[in-house]
C-alpha cells in the first residue's frame, strides 16, 4: 500500500537533531555509501528556520512566501481528507496518487465496465464523474494561531476531565463560529501535544469529480507485493476536478456546477530532475511520534505491536477460513485482508527499524540527556518534576490500553459497532449540539450516515460471526483483569469455553437482528433513546448493556486525557528549551496540517551490500511485467518501452523515461498525492510512498535508511501523452519544458 | 542452501557465444549499470583457447602449467565428491565450505556437547576428529582423454539398447582396468552427450579428520533465510584433514595414520581483492544444461518445475502436520524440509530468470539460426537430420518421464525403497562383478551398506505413512495413463479413493515389515534372491510385485539412452561446428569434472533501481544480527566489529574486514568449496554460492545477472585470528600479506 496507510498508532517522536551530528555520527557507521536523509516536517511559519538550509540545497525561490498558505505556491497544495493534491490548472483540475482516487473510480465501476482494470478518461468536462460519496476538496483560506483563545478558555487550576472538557468546549465554539460562514470546514488542531492551537479554515469543495485515471496495470503496477518497496514502478496518478456552484461557492453536485477557479496553479515540468537536486514536498502528513517517551516507545514495541501481529495473523486465516477464494464474501472482506496484511507488513518494518536503530535505547538515552540539562538549572527542575508526573501517566495510562485491548477486540462485530453508533447517535440527539460529543455533531451528521450505508460493502454475516468467535476465545484467554463483567453477563461467556462454544452463543445474535438491513439502520439513525430502549434486536440490546461501561471508560479516558494535555506540553517545552540551548529548531509531530518537508533526489544504502538508485526507468517495467496482475502492463505500453518510443520524457543520465524516484524527504501517511517541487516551485512528480527501511522513521528519523518514493512527472506526461491519450489534459496544464 | 544444493535437472545448456555479442546486446538494456558475467566452465585442456582474454583481465601466470591437472596450481584443488576444496598446507590441510563439512560436524555432535553450535578446534593433530563415514578427499592423478578406445568397443551399427550396453561394459572394464592399481577410483566421464569420454584417475583418501569449524553462528549466518542472497555474510569456511597410511597410501582410519603430503599446496592470500580484480575458480560443477533443446527446456519449465513446486508444497504441509514441531520426528526431517524449501526457492528462481531472459524463445531462436547454418551446405544437412531425430527422441523421452513421473513419488516410502534396494542387490549380486549394474558393483558394497545403515536417521513410520499416503493420492488423481497396474493390484488402489482410504490400505504394511530395524536390513544385504522371494516381509513383497514393471521401464530407458548417446553427440558436433565457424569455443557442460571459471571482482545490478555492491563489511553482520538463530553471531565477534578491531585484515576501500565478495564467474552446484584463486594464483576465497538471479544460468547464462559469492579469506583469517583462535592453523599454512 501507500505512505496513507502507514501506521497512525503514535503522535509524536524525536526532537530534531542537528544535521550535522547526524552526518558524523552514521556516516562512520555506513561505508561506503554515506547519503543523509533530512529530517523536519516544518510548520509554514518555521520556514524562516531552514531558510539557509534549504538555500544551500539549491532552493531558488523567496521563503517568506511559503509563509503564506494563501499564498503561490502552498496556496495551491490542497487536501482530500487523508490524502494531499494540488491544483494544476485553472479549471480546477487537481492531481493526487491513483491510491487515493481508487474509491472513486471503483465508485463508478459497474458489471462490464470496471474503471479500474480500464482505467478512465472524460474526453471533456461533460463526461466527467462524480467521485465517490464523501469526497471532498479541501483549499486552505486562513491559518491563526489561537493558542491564547484556547488557553484563556481553561478555568485556572482545572485539570483532568475538567481541563478537557473547558478545551473541547471552547474548540467546539471556535469551529461553530468559523464555520458560520458558509462552505468552510473548520479545525482547531493542536501542535506539541497542547502546547499551541492552530485554526485551519478551508473551503470544503463538495462536488468532486474523476477527471482521469491510468489503468490499475499502471495506477498500481506491482500492487501489494511491491508496497514500500524499492525498486517500483508505479504509476501511482489520477486526476480529479474541483466543481462549485454557478456563484462560486462550494455546492452538492449539481449538472450545472462549474470547474473551480483556484487563486494558484502549479506548473508541471517535463523538464524534471536529476540525481542530487533539490526538492520540497509540501502536503498533510498525518501523524508522527517522534517526541514519544521512553515509556510509549516499549509499550508500543513490546505489547501492542506483537500482540496484533498475532492477532492479525490469525485474523487473516479466520476470513480466509470463512470465505472461499472468489466468493462474494471474501471479495468483501479483499480490502479488509489488505489493510491487514499492509499493517503487518509495517509492523515487521517496524519491529526490524526499532532494533537496527535501538530506538529505545536511544530514547531512554536522550531522555537521560535531557533530565541532566534541565537537573542543571534551578529554573527548569519543575518542568523536570512535570516530566515525572507526565511518565506516572503514562504508566497509569499503557495499563489502562494493556487492559482494554482484548475487550477492544471482543467487541468488534459489524452489526454490534453499528447498534452501539445508533444507540450513541439517539443520546447525543437528545441534547444541544453545542453539548455533543464533537463526532456527534449536527455539521458531521452525512459521515455518520455514509457509515450505516456502507456496512454491506464490507460485511458478511458468516466472516464477521467467525473473526468475533475468534476475538471471544483471544479475550477469554487473556488475562483476568481484561475481562469485562458487563461483557461476559451479557454474552454468558465463560473461562475456558471453545471457540465452538463461543460460536454457539453468540449465533443467535445474527439469526435475531435486523441490523443487517441498511434501510432499518437507517430508519434508526432517527430513532429516539427510548425507542432504542425497547427494541428487542439482539445487537441493540448488547450495546445497551455495554454502554454504561463504556461511557465510564470514555470518562476516565477524558480524565487522562486532560491530565496529557497539561503535562505533554511541559514536557515539549522542555524539549524545546533544550534545542534552542543547542542552536536547533523542534518542528512538531505531524498532524495532519500543511507540513513542508525539504532534500534533494538521492538513492541509499538500506543495507550493507546494496543500493538503491535514485530512478527507475522504463525498462524496469519489461523486466517485471509477468502478464499476470499486479505486474500487467498494458501491451501498447510494453511496445512503446521496448521500442524506446521516449518522446521529450527521457532523462540522458539514465537513457530512458524515470518512472520512479527516490529522495530523502521527512514524510509519512498522509503525504500521499503530495506535490514534489522542484527549486523553482514546479511539480516534478507525487509522492507517493516511502520505503520499508523508513516506516520506523514516525519514531525515530533515520537518515541512513528514510527515503520517499515519488512517480516522477515525466512518466506522468508519457503515459498521458504516449499511452492514454490525454493530450487535451496535458494542453490544459502548464508544462514547463 | 549453498550452490551444492543447484538444481541437477539438467545437463547440457546454450552456446558460448561470444563475449563482445553479449557485451552489446545486453548494456543496452541496462543502463546505467553494465557489468557483464563472463560465461564458460572450461575444461583445463580449453585454457588455450581464452588465455588471451584472461590475460587481459589481469591473469599473471603461464596458462600452459593449469592444463596439467596434476601440476600447480590444479593439482592442489581436490573434490569431496559433491564438493571442492582445496590443499592449504604440506600436512594435508584441506579447506573447503562450512555446509559441505556440516555432516562431519553433526556426526561428532553428541547430548550437550553440539559442534554446529560451538563450533570445534582441534589444538593439535591428536585432537581431530574423523569426519562422517563415506567422506573423502579425491586427488586427481591423471586424465586421459579415451574417446577412441570407447568409440571402437561399439559394434558397428549398435543401436539403442545394444549401443548403451556396449558402452556401459567398456566403460566397467576400463575402471576396472584403472582401479587395479589400489587406493584409487576411477571414472570414465562423458563430454558434450557422449562426444568425447576422458578417465580420470584420482586418489581417493578414505580418512578424513575434521580439524577446524567456526559455530554456525559464523559458517551458516543467516542460514536458509539467505541461501541464494545477496547482500551476505557467511563464514562458510571450514578445515578437513586428509590422512594416509604410514606407507603414505590411502586406508581406512587408524590412530597411527599420518597427514597426507599433498604434490601441491595453495598459497593463502591476506593482502585480498579489490573491486574489479582478476579471479578464477577450479572446482568440480556439477551439471549444467546449456545445450538441453527447446523441447527439454520447455518440458522442464512447463511441466516438471510446476508439477514440483505444487507437490512439494504439499509434502512441506504433510510433514509439518505429521510431525509436531521439536518432535523426535520433525528433527529427523528437517534435512529434508530444508532441501523441500530450498528446491522450491531455486525452482521459483529458474522460472523468474526464465522469464526475465524470455529462455523458451532464445533457445527456439537459437536452434532455427543452428538449422538456418547446416542447410546452407549439403554436407552439414545429415547433421540436420540427426537433430530432427533427436528432437522425435526428446518427446519420446518427455512422455515417458511425463508418465514416470506420478508413479516414482507413488513409490516414495522409505521401507519400500531399502526392500527395492535388498531385492535388486540380491539379483545383482547373483551375478559376475562384470556384469552388474555399475551401482551394484563390488567397488560400491560400503556405499550400499552405509544407505541401508542411514535410514533411521532421516525416517519416522507416522511421517512416512502419511507423507506416502498424499503421494498415492497424487497419483490417483494423476492421468489414467500414468497409472502402473502392478501397483494398483498390489496395494489394492482404486479410483476415486480418499487419502484416508489410502492410509488405511497401506497402514498394515508398516505394521507388519521388520525393515525399520537396522540389523534386519543389514543382514538381509546377504540375502539370496530365493531367500527374499520367499519373504512374507510387507515392503520386500511388495518390491517384488514391482519388480518386473520396474526393470521393464529400466529397459526402456536404456534403450532411449543408447539412442540418446548416439544423436546427441551429433547435435554437439553441429553446435561446436557452427561456434567455429564464427570463431568461437564450446565449452562442454558441466558433469562434475575439474573446470576453470575466471572473471573479476565484480557488483552487479539484479534489477532496475538496485545495485549489489562487490564487498559486505563486518557491519554488515552488526546490522543483520538479532540474537537469534541463523542472525545470531558471537558476542566476540560483535564486540570486535563494533570496536573495529580489523587487525591485518582491512580492506581500505570499504573500511572494514570484507566478508562476502562477488564475481561474475560461472559456477553451478558442486563448485561449493572451491578455491577463488588471484592472479597470481594465492586463495583468496572459497565460492560457496550463486545469487537467486544466477540460477537460471543453468539453462541460460545471463551476464546481466549472473553473479558468485565467495567468503572472503581476509574475513576467514580474521575469524580464525581473532574470534576462534585458530593462530596454529594460520601458522601451518603460507600466509601472503
Amino acid at each position: 500500500m501507500s505512505a496513507q496507510a502507514k501506521s497512525h498508532e503514535g503522535y509524536e517522536g524525536m526532537i530534531m537533531m542537528n544535521k550535522k551530528y547526524w552526518l558524523g555520527a552514521v556516516c562512520a557507521l555506513t561505508l561506503p555509501v554515506c547519503a543523509m536523509a533530512v529530517e523536519g516536517m516544518w510548520t509554514p511559519e518555521q520556514l524562516g528556520d531552514v531558510v539557509d538550509d534549504m538555500k544551500a540545497l539549491g532552493f531558488a525561490l523567496d521563503a517568506e512566501q511559503f509563509r503564506d498558505l494563501t499564498a503561490f505556491p502552498m496556496g495551491a497544495v490542497v487536501s482530500l481528507g487523508g490524502c494531499s493534491a494540488s491544483f494544476v490548472s485553472p479549471q480546477g483540475l487537481v492531481v493526487t496518487n491513483h491510491h487515493c482516487a481508487a474509491g472513486s473510480i471503483q465508485y463508478n465501476s459497474r458489471e462490464g465496465q470496471n474503471l479500474l482494470v480500464d482505467g478512465f478518461l472524460a474526453a471533456d468536462l461533460k463526461a466527467e464523474l462524480p467521485a465517490a460519496p464523501g469526497s471532498r476538496v479541501y483549499v486552505t483560506v486562513a491559518f491563526d494561531d489561537v493558542t491564547a483563545e484556547v488557553k484563556a478558555a481553561i478555568p485556572a487550576g482545572a485539570a483532568g476531565k475538567a481541563r478537557f472538557d473547558a478545551i473541547e468546549a471552547k474548540q467546539k465554539a471556535m469551529i461553530a463560529e468559523c464555520e458560520a460562514d458558509a462552505g468552510h470546514r473548520c479545525t482547531i488542531a493542536s501542535f506539541h501535544g497542547g502546547a499551541e492551537y492552530k485554526r485551519i479554515k478551508q473551503l470544503e469543495i463538495r462536488d468532486v469529480r474523476l477527471t482521469y485515471a491510468p489503468a490499475e496495470s499502471i495506477g498500481t503496477f506491482g500492487g501489494d507485493i511491491d508496497n514500500w518497496m524499492w525498486p517500483r514502478h508505479t504509476g501511482d496518478f489520477a486526476f480529479y476536478r474541483a466543481y462549485v456552484g454557478k456563484d462560486g461557492k462550494p455546492a452538492d453536485f449539481a449538472e450545472d456546477n462549474i470547474p473551480f477557479t483556484p487563486k494558484h496553479v502549479l506548473k508541471v515540468s517535463a523538464a524534471g530532475l536529476d540525481d542530487g537536486d533539490f526538492v520540497m514536498v509540501a502536503g498533510y502528513p498525518g501523524s508522527t511520534s517522534r517526541y514519544r517517551r521512553a515509556a510509549e516507545v516499549g509499550f508500543a514495541f513490546e505489547f501492542t505491536y506483537p500482540q496484533r501481529m498475532a492477532l492479525f495473523d490469525a485474523w487473516i486465516k479466520d476470513i480466509e477460513a470463512a470465505s472461499p477464494a472468489d466468493s462474494d464474501a471474501r471479495i468483501k472482506y479483499e480490502s479488509l485482508l489488505q489493510g491487514l496484511n499492509n499493517a503487518m507488513k509495517n509492523y515487521g518494518g517496524q519491529i526490524e527499524g526499532a532494533r537496527r536503530v535501538k530506538l529505545l535505547d536511544r530514547r531512554k538515552a536522550r531522555e537521560a540527556a535531557l533530565d541532566d540539562w534541565l537537573m542543571k538549572d534551578a529554573s527548569r527542575r519543575d518542568l523536570a518534576r512535570e516530566i515525572a508526573e507526565l511518565d506516572r501517566l503514562i504508566a497509569v495510562s499503557n495499563d489502562a490500553d494493556r487492559r482494554d485491548y482484548y475487550y477492544s477486540y471482543a467487541t468488534r462485530a459489524g452489526l454490534l459497532n453499528a447498534a452501539q453508533t445508533l444507540y450513541r447517535y439517539a443520546h447525543e440527539r437528545a441534547r444541544p449540539d453545542a453539548d455533543r460529543d464533537p463526532a456527534f455533531q449536527d455539521r458531521n451528521a452525512s459521515r455518520i450516515r455514509q457509515g450505516q450505508e456502507r456496512i454491506e460493502r464490507r460485511y458478511d454475516d458468516r466472516v464477521d460471526l467467525s473473526n468475533w468467535s475468534m476475538f471471544l476465545e483471544n479475550y477469554l484467554a487473556g488475562p483476568a483483569t481484561s475481562r469485562v463483567a458487563a461483557l461476559d453477563e451479557a454474552l454468558g461467556l465463560k473461562d475456558g469455553m471453545t471457540r465452538a462454544e463461543i460460536k454457539a452463543l453468540i449465533a443467535p445474535l445474527y439469526a435475531g437482528t435486523r441490523l443487517g438491513d441498511k434501510e432499518t439502520r437507517l430508519a434508526l439513525l432517527e430513532a429516539s433513546v427510548a425507542e432504542l430502549d425497547s427494541s428487542t434486536d439482539p445487537f441493540i440490546m448488547l450495546a445497551r448493556k455495554l454502554s454504561a461501561y463504556e461511557r465510564a471508560q470514555e470518562e476516565a479516558g477524558k480524565e487522562r486525557a486532560g491530565q496529557f494535555a497539561q503535562l505533554r506540553p511541559a514536557y515539549m517545552e522542555a524539549i524545546i528549551a533544550y534545542a534552542k540551548s543547542r542552536g536547533e529548531a523542534v518542528y512538531p509531530d505531524a498532524n495532519s496540517t500543511l507540513r513542508l518537508t525539504y532534500g534533494t533526489v538521492m538513492g541509499g544504502s538500506p543495507k550493507d551490500g546494496l543500493i538503491y538508485t535514485p530512478f527507475t526507468t522504463l525498462q524496469g517495467i519489461l523486466d517485471k511485467d509477468t502478464g499476470e496482475f499486479p505486474f500487467n502492463s498494458p501491451q501498447s505500453l510494453l511496445d512503446k518501452a521496448a521500442a524506446k518510443e521516449f518522446g521529450d520524457y527521457a532523462l540522458e543520465s539514465i537513457g530512458s523515461v524515470p518512472v520512479n524516484f527516490l529522495t530523502d524527504l521527512d514524510s509519512t501517511g498522509g503525504n500521499s498525492g503530495s506535490p514534489t517541487l522542484n527549486a523553482q516551485g514546479e511539480l516534478v512528480g507525487l509522492l507517493f510512498d516511502g520505503t520499508i527501511e523508513s516506516v520506523n522513521s514516525d519514531w525515530d528519523f533515520d537518515p541512513r535508511t528514510t527515503r520517499s518514493i515519488h512517480v516522477d512527472s515525466r512518466y506522468m506526461l508519457w503515459v498521458m501523452e504516449k499511452i492514454d491519450g490525454a493530450q487535451h489534459l496535458i494542453d490544459e496544464m502548464t508544462v514547463v519544458r
